[in-house]
């Protein structure tokens, strides 16, 4: 039999499968440098061990998008090596804080599948928890994907997802999510906007754009250990949908929350994924624009240091977002996210 | 009132204004890695524990212009954002070593301020302090940066820049700013060439040429935490000036530092920056090379282990440097940069 | 005199000649970060502190080639600065583990010299070492270059180079030099897959495609301070005999490497090279593909626990592997590598 692997497809997949993930992760300063290269963050609460200390932190933090792609890029082999399409995400939660030396593992379990009406394809849903070396959990998300079937003919044991929250409640955020904000420094965050400056149904354009280059995805993706073979290999892709290497579609949000430093400086962590889709996909080459809209602002119980705001997050390529363009209104939109994050008030 | 901002203009600027710019960043052997990277820089103070130790610091110090660029980048949003050129350096002084693991802040005050007859840009006037988390200067240096204003019509209280001085005096450079160079290891430096070897007048070719590629000075400058918008923007450069990203004038700066390696490998410190003007400006696809003028040599009071050059090192874009070219000579001079390195006697 | 360097000519070796290279290096988890970013490694024992500890080990060692690419890199300035071709490798060990913090250094010995018959070029063999600080050896290789002549007019005094080891033998390699497997944990590692299910005479596809960029190659040769010119300046190369640059050979051997995880993903360690050949060049744009054949099993004496493989790993561009393709027959080959690999039992 074959040493290698060419992945999973829809009939590899059960419900309630549990599946331990390969290759353990232990981040370091390295993988925090490199993130600060490849999106240009400058969320004061990761780049200063001053700031990072005066919020009740060990050290400073890994981006938490960081260590939601190294969580993600772990499942990869595993469940979306063969996927068509990234659908969703729901339920997302970030835990404890993640720091240079801790080592993340990643499990997931199928909690839903359900094959497509065309036979080829299907959707899995995996519930995936990131977990640091002394089993504290880092992150948890739901996340579906469409898979494709090695085989048209094979018949499917579905099994429908469970009921998925619109958004996660802000009052089940733990306080203890949120690092201590009462002697925020807003000289070294770059705005002075608290979370009262803030009212649902704001709009923010974060006006610059950033041009992404082959070389830029690839080493991101990789950084990731995330191995979907659309992003590496243009031989492959030049015959592909496309034509060409398709960009991870979290370097997307990533960029896109560089980008939103500008108008939201103070939102130094992210709490809660709401939902997201990538609508369109990207390519080197392309200029990616970001605004963001808050949805709803929340407290936190026994906080009155810190509060909640409730983004809608959008990104588009070759668009500045002046016009704050809505997926359903324009082609450039390419990603449309949801997610609380704390800011100081 | 709009969240995100488009910069300071001509008029948000005031003689005597101090700005405690944004973003601390505690730097990490991630830093320097990339840096390596990026440059290739062979420099054995900063390549070397052993060699480091040996120099009487307590570790690998960060390259003299990576701490330049950090420090540069920190005044970007508050500066030069809508800067249409960076016009000169003076009075730069490299401070204590910075280490991984510090913190580093920048502070500027607006030293001068005037308009150009043309009404619709002038000239701002900084001194700019590098400190790190014990207050100690790291860095400071003088530049001036041509700003636009946001209103034509506007009336600035302008104030002339102090005299600056046409080169950092060499009796005024601190002995305790050079490292130890008692034990100098010339095996482990790559060149055997000492203080005496070298006298004013000389000129040194560098001979290798290195080619810049968009991916690289991205990500250098996003590692910087420079959000100058003409480096990442191709959206918006394809209608600007020259119709392309502008590349960031300290990644030619680095460049030519790892260049000179060859001839002066053992000007392993940078101690003052005397001036210096990016000639024409580089992109993407460009090739950097670069050959120095040993300008004047000077002694160290009290310190028969070291001795100081004062270097005119000028780069170039796709033209070989046997010719030592000059910039009032040939067009393709894009570096005219003039500082103090410290050598082994 | 000129003070700086056009390299060493065959003219500037004797058989005998001990080289220190220059440049100790201090390496970190940047470096380490920096390699994840450029091949997308996934070997668990690199990547997990936890595994690491499991597996005997202080902490995560650096990936064995990127170990080889940095001692290589210290001996390019010395020794292939003017090289027309890198020939070939022999008898290379893998010595004591390579951990963040250690500063490595290289020693070559020039071991034979030939002038070829055009008298134009000629053959420099070197046994090079390289070494941790407290003068351990990580790793020792022989390798051999084509060399330009300074003058065609000069003689060379020759000397043969010993018989080199068609293959280090399995009996001589250290059991010392192979972790700990008696824990291995199969999960972790991502593959189920025992040194009993591999078979001489097995060839393994690995699958996957990589497309290099010239910003990656770049990155990774800076990163490895290897500064041969052929890697970085388009402006020569424009003129060159490929028109363009070329890129690093070992740049090639890691590709292949980080490619060969998909079937050999508990080959956690390299142990010896045993010969390898650059079959042809790489160019930016290009995809590599590679294939792996079992060519003879080993095991360790007094262990039970592991064994030993040793491969042939060929790599390949824009040519998928999966009909096995050898140098002889297929004109899309570019690596030709022959090495022993320890798996668990």
């Amino acid at each position: 039999m074959s040493k290698s692997s060419a992945g999973n497809f829809l009939e590899d997949f059960a419900a309630g499968q549990v599946i331990n993930h390969a290759t353990p992760r232990t981040v370091t300063a390295g993988d925090a440098a490199l993130y600060t290269a490849l999106y240009g963050v400058r969320i004061v609460l990761q780049s200063s061990e001053t700031f990072a200390r005066a919020s009740g932190l060990h050290r400073v933090p890994l981006d938490d998008w960081l260590v939601f792609h190294i969580v993600f890029g772990k499942t990869v082999p595993d469940i979306s090596l063969n996927a068509v399409a990234n659908l969703g995400y729901a339920e997302g939660r970030f835990g404890v804080p993640v720091y240079a030396g801790d080592t993340l593992n990643a499990v997931s379990e199928v909690i839903g599948l359900k094959e497509n009406s065309n036979g080829k394809t299907g959707v899995v849903y995996v519930r995936t928890r990131g977990l640091n070396q002394n089993g504290q959990e880092v992150l948890s998300y739901v996340r579906w994907v469409m898979v494709r079937k090695r085989d048209a003919a094979s018949v499917i044991d579905g099994h429908p997802p469970p009921d998925l929250a619109d958004h996660v409640a802000a009052e089940s955020i733990s306080p203890g999510a949120v690092p201590d904000m009462i002697n925020f420094d807003f000289a070294a965050s770059g705005e002075a906007h608290r979370w009262g400056d803030y009212a649902a149904g704001e709009c923010i354009d974060h006006m610059d754009g950033m041009t992404v280059e082959e070389a830029e995805h690839q080493l991101a993706t990789r950084l990731y250990q995330n191995t979907a073979r659309v992003h590496f290999n243009q031989f492959a892709e030049s015959q592909g949908r496309f034509g060409k290497r398709l960009i991870y579609g979290g370097h997307v949000i990533s960029l896109a929350r560089a980008l939103s430093f500008n108008g939201l400086a103070n939102a130094v962590k992210v709490v809660a994924l709401n939902g997201g889709r990538h609508v369109a996909p990207l390519f080197a080459g392309d200029t990616v624009f970001a605004w963001s809209e808050v949805l709803e602002t929340a407290g936190i119980a026994g906080r009155d240091d810190a509060g909640l705001l409730r983004l809608r997050m959008i990104a588009t390529k070759d668009h500045p977002c002046a016009d704050f363009p809505r997926p359903d209104q324009n082609d450039s939109v390419i990603l449309d996210l949801d997610m609380w994050v704390a800011v100081p008030r």
